[in-house]
């Protein structure tokens, strides 16, 4: 067991706490003439730290006046605005706490959120008017509007309610400041409560890892209601880097996010790979390059494809790695000069499309059977991890028993480990297909599927087989151009240079799209199910 | 009065601790193969962080083996060199002290740090070898020696003698790690005890603020002896740069520094004006330009002619401002765009001599008479700071009561902070020129004086005077080239440009050099008291 002592008395500040308010007060000191641009529709705001700062003092003095106070839990629904933001810092600031409610999931499900965090007061951009109409009658808290006033109180009028000279109370840092709860593809949704402490923590490491500083200017386009938005505009606004926000946007509209990057001259974003994979084929459409602009993406496991598509665009894509129950920020693409001596190009891309090294403040092992595995990048083993901004449970939740053991979190992810200590993520545990004993990785189906110049996106389910207990199956969504001009045998061949004859799936389907799950993911659970019967039932 | 409140619980892992040990594991996991460089003398030694862990396991065990443990104090007498850096992880990390002993103090003031701390155990550098003997009569400790073997133990049987499988104990943040004693220029040095979670968070702050990353080859010239070497060997080790330890180097011999950067590719160094000074003279006599290298400096202000010399060898040198009792980083100036905007070419250059922004974690505030003075850039106050990595007490020391005041550090500096936020110390409290109830800023003086193409270094003091109470005194040392071609009456035409005339020193004198305190800072109170009655006894 773990030895643990206690030294000297130190003759430093120790009781000093680590608060999320001081985070926004030191960029309304330091870089107080600072941007932050927000847009809504086609209107955009030009605002600064120091007017922003002076907003949610005006909040969170509101919020108290009303009746709110330490340990209440207050949700908000809405896309990525400034005023969603400045709710991430006012809430927090009274000892309350923010509930992240996932506009994509099904209403029932953001009123089980709702009335499991028991919320007694909920934020309502105008834009998510309808979906907050279909969850109020199910659940008990009051309404906010933003930008509408069709409920119990406005954002604006409470703006004119605060006062701006409020005093900001001290938050023991180890108080809950924020939740978000999973968007779990089995059961319920399980909460993760963040503390200002764990927080902070993660705001200073993606600071550095992601090497922000004042003359960034970074834009928001993860939502803000998924994991914090990957709490990177914290680490922003903590180093001064000019902030945007876009609002509402779509995929199918993604010429009008580019626009905002070269308006505002964006030098940082993140996104999942399927916002960035129609975000490249618009860049090459067009004949667009972006030479000052550096996306950090996660979610799923970028396409070599997507990351050279992009260096040619001159934008550099740096891969991460996270979950709900990590803040989320675990693993960052670093490739390190003594490594990158030792590497081919080629063998340099696979590096870069691994999850990465895991940032300071998180342990990292692989487990199997209750063995710890060795770090030769050829062991599979299930992703464990443990720190400062990862959970040792779920709030009020049964299931945490399962989760977690000794303070590590078992993530549920099938990884390697290489000796230079680079992650990756070679499936979900979930997702591997039990082939004949043998283990198939869905993700390097779809990896390399996606690898094909006419893919655009590709997924692999194990569906049950009366042989073989599971066998791959593959939907293929082809790019518009060349649609009904590649055929199922072509794909086969491009496997083929990669895959044994026993890894390749039974059948490839050609779909216009593949079902995602609220946070972007591939639908897999949906795939399972409705195709469960389709190699039982065909003739074999 | 501060209202405290503490929130909901978290479900976060809260009580994992920051320990400074896990900076060394990190770079050892992630960043194994990334290189640290290592020079005593000739002799140049190249080795990994993963071997640099293993060594520090190795001491950590041997240190617990000899039956030293937690709250044990172990000073350490060298210059930069590798062992130092390994000592600066291997003692805390068993819940020990390492104290920090300044070769430059006399060994009187050198045994009374070690006395006072009731130091058990001192590390002794070959090089440091002759003051170790000078201290030795006096201290109860056991010494160390590092490539030398005339005393207790050695270095490298202490290596041998522990464990690389030694498994570290986890230490409670809020224990001491650190310790370091002011050289105080009045009475006998004040020791500032800092905690793992203090000496952590700074090191956060410093990585982030110096935007230190893997990409970097970070040269330690700052003194480790002296407030961590301002701690950026931490920060440096944190995000995975190269590492390069001069060992002891000379102003005389600063080629040699320069051959070093060159030779390992140096990204970033920090360094005192007193370094910089000599080291742009060299530059330019060689006529060499290093226009990847960032260099951070403090201690003073930098003469504007520094900041411009080596922007012409390609060369960024930012100013930063910091105490002993700040760990020590407090200020980074940071040039923000929309403030940049709002400048002229000079007014940006005199924006730069500013000590600049504080870094998060840190608060500021002017206070004059018990009343906190505004943001305007000419209010001048006393700088009071308090936050994460400032103390708020001396270790066992009855002066304490005079220093501190409700958290806060009263700092002795004479400073003015502008409505942007940044900071710009006008002089010490004590080092004011008190001139017929006017106050003059020596430190102006000084810098106006160095402005002047044929000035190396000017020290202004005040001296009694019969009349005015003090009066200005200025001590000028110039080039080598201009010795003998510039008059007196010269430099006060230059002062005349900037200062009224009851502002201009009454005498300029030229000296050979300017005698420097410990830390290199100049001496004033060694000239004062040299010079105390130069006014009062001249024919006036």
């Amino acid at each position: 067991m773990m030895r643990f002592i206690r030294g000297l008395d130190s003759t430093m500040n120790d009781d000093y706490q680590l608060n999320l308010i001081s985070i926004l007060k030191h960029a309304a000191l330091r870089f107080g003439k600072r941007r932050v641009v927000s847009k809504r529709g086609e209107e955009k705001k030009v605002t600064t730290y120091r007017d922003v700062y002076e907003d949610v003092k005006r909040l969170a003095n509101a919020l108290e006046s009303l009746g709110f106070s330490a340990k209440d839990r207050i949700g908000v629904l809405s896309w990525n605005t400034l005023e969603f933001y400045e709710l991430f810092f006012a809430v927090p600031s009274i000892g309350a706490v923010l509930l992240e409610l996932n506009l994509r999931l099904h209403p029932e499900e953001i009123s089980y959120v709702a009335n499991h965090s028991e919320a007694k007061l909920i934020f309502v951009d105008s834009q998510a008017k309808e979906i907050a109409e279909k969850i109020a009658p199910k659940v008990k808290a009051k309404f906010v509007g933003i930008g509408c006033e069709d409920f119990d109180y406005t954002y604006e009028e409470l703006l004119k309610l605060g006062d701006k000279n409020y005093e900001f109370p001290v938050i023991d840092e180890r108080s809950a400041c924020i939740s978000c709860y999973t968007s779990g593809t089995t059961g319920k949704p399980k909460g993760v409560y963040y503390s200002h402490r764990a927080v902070f923590l993660h705001t200073l490491a993606v600071a550095i890892n992601f090497s922000l500083s004042h003359r960034d200017t970074y834009l928001q386009l993860v939502p803000m209601f998924h994991a914090n938005g990957w709490g990177i505009f914290f680490s922003a606004t903590l180093t001064g880097a000019k902030l945007v926000f876009p609002g509402r946007y779509s995929i199918e509209k993604i010429g009008e996010v580019v626009d905002l990057i070269r308006e505002e001259g964006v030098t940082v974003t993140a996104a999942a790979p399927s916002v960035l994979i129609p975000m490249l084929n618009y860049l090459q459409k067009e004949n667009i390059s972006l030479p000052n602009l550096r996306i950090f993406t996660g979610a799923s496991a970028p396409p070599l494809s997507l990351l050279k598509g992009m260096k040619e665009r001159g934008i550099e894509v740096i891969h991460t790695y996270g979950a709900t129950e990590t803040t989320p920020v675990v693993c960052v693409n670093h490739v390190i000069p003594e490594v990158e001596e030792e590497l081919e190009e080629e063998e340099l891309w696979e590096l870069k499309r691994k999850q990465g090294l895991p940032m300071f403040g998180v342990e990292v092992k692989l487990m199997k059977n209750g063995i710890e595995l060795p770090w030769d990048g050829s062991s599979v083993g299930e992703l464990y991890m443990r720190g400062h901004w990862v959970a040792k449970s779920y709030y009020k939740d049964e299931r945490s028993k399962d989760a977690f053991e000794n303070g590590w979190w078992k993530s549920g992810d099938a990884a390697t480990i290489d000796e230079n200590g680079y992650v990756k993520i070679v499936d979900r545990f979930k997702d591997l297909i039990k082939s004949g004993g043998e283990w198939i990785s869905s993700v390097d189906l779809e990896n390399y599927l996606m690898a094909h110049p006419a893919v655009l996106e590709a997924c692999v389910v194990g569906v049950p087989h009366p042989k073989w207990e599971e066998r791959p199956l593959a939907f293929v969504v082809l790019k518009e151009e060349y649609k009904g001009k590649v055929s199922k045998e072509e794909l086969y061949e491009h496997l083929k240079k990669r895959f044994a004859k026993w890894q390749l799936p039974d059948e490839i389907l050609f779909v216009s799209e593949i079902p995602k799950t609220s946070v972007g993911k591939f639908n897999k659970r949906f795939l399972k199910e409705k195709y469960r019967d389709f190699y039982t039932t065909r003739n074999l």
